[in-house]
């Protein structure tokens, strides 16, 4: 089987693994977030699991060696599920994952309602949208800012999809906290357990991950002891060293 | 002048301070809860400070090395007032804080609304009314759980008081994030730090520091870095060494 890999693209191994990702700079590359929400995420062995907003496929990627569950990948860029696709074909995971190019909007027509165990996401972060001074690259743009779709959409769609007591986990940003544990509740998700991620000693959390359950009761809250990046000497940390060997 | 002391009563010291507290294990210690909020609440240099549910007054004292703003120690319990007041007899800060054996339902009647700087509040914890097994002793039942009042009282009470650009300082529980900044918010506080503290690595966090700001932006909040109480041989963390010096 020959794999394309078009202009500017380039093959990476993941993280102690043997599988293989097609990245690109100037498209996407996945970055330290979606390695702490695979970590995060904890895939149950059997059941349907959905990757929202999967980007280059990563997240689906390295769960596809924590689970045998069935991972649909969910990704509105053409350029991106197409990353993702071949990524999958180059590890032949054709079986456990597939890829929809879909605007996650739609993804009802296409996924029953109340069946998901899981949603893994790693949606854009940024409310505010980009100036061409800030984010000249479209596809950068559209994976990093709420141009397309935004918290509420996804974690309302994510609420649609799930059946009972399924879950969601998402990487998103500390400062958006209050918004995700409204929005959350909102559509009848119950927030469980958050972790936060800080780049080093002293410094403020700059990576949350969440955890809800829909229609899971209001008790039993947890905050799930830091991670921190890297040590004093800027090498990562401890913790992060055994993240990427766990993975 | 001579401080009355009252069976089982014992003056302890306060971290690195010259001040002293009367205590009683029968009826109020404080605790490291206390020392980590008045560590977290950076009371202005001058204003006007309220010690909201102040127990004995152990965080008032320890403000009182930090500000020259009037603190007013409020306390609902006739004889953890006392103790407080004595304390400050003891230390001849009469001048700067000032008690009220008061149910704080009735504190607008004292206090004028919309007039104070800063809050620090070590309310009850716990929901559930204790049984007779739970906690036999009513002067620790009444400090620990929300029997004479609740959550939402004691904000709704702090917003109340509270200046526009006025902060309330809250210790509590992080199984009651949720409800905390529901209800902040319902009462014109705007959430905007929190600080989670945990009792050593690899636990979850067992105390929560949450700051917000009466008619506060929306914009702005921050997780800061955390707080580990004991280091892996069960000694005071260095974080925790430098709270005690700098209080």
């Amino acid at each position: 089987m020959t794999i394309i890999l078009h202009p500017n693209e380039r093959v990476d191994q993941l993280p102690n693994h043997d599988i293989k990702i097609i990245q690109s700079p100037e498209v996407f590359c996945y970055s330290l977030d979606a390695v702490l929400l695979a970590n995060f995420a904890k895939p149950p062995k059997n059941g349907k699991v959905i990757d929202l907003c999967s980007g280059n496929g990563v997240i689906s990627l390295l769960m596809s060696r924590q689970t045998n569950s069935h991972i649909t990948a969910i990704e509105l860029q053409p350029r991106l599920a197409d990353m993702a696709v071949r990524s999958i074909a180059m590890n032949h995971l054709e079986k456990q994952i597939q890829v929809m190019e879909l605007d996650l909007k739609n993804s009802t027509q296409f996924i029953k309602k109340d069946s998901v165990d899981l949603i893994v996401t790693n949606p854009p972060y940024f409310q505010e949208l980009p100036t061409s001074i800030k984010n000249p690259n479209p596809f950068l743009a559209i994976a990093r800012h709420e141009i397309h779709t935004n918290l509420e959409e996804v974690i309302q769609l994510s609420s649609q999809l799930l059946k009972m007591n399924g879950r969601i986990t998402m990487v998103h940003r500390p400062d958006r906290l209050l918004d995700i544990l409204h929005i959350m509740q909102k559509h009848r998700i119950a927030p469980k357990k958050i972790q936060f991620v800080y780049p080093k000693l002293n410094k403020d959390a700059n990576i949350l991950l969440v955890e809800g359950i829909k229609d899971g009761s209001t008790t039993g809250f947890k905050i799930l002891p830091p991670i921190y990046i890297h040590d004093e000497n800027n090498h990562y940390s401890l913790e992060m060293q055994q993240i990427f060997a766990n993975l």
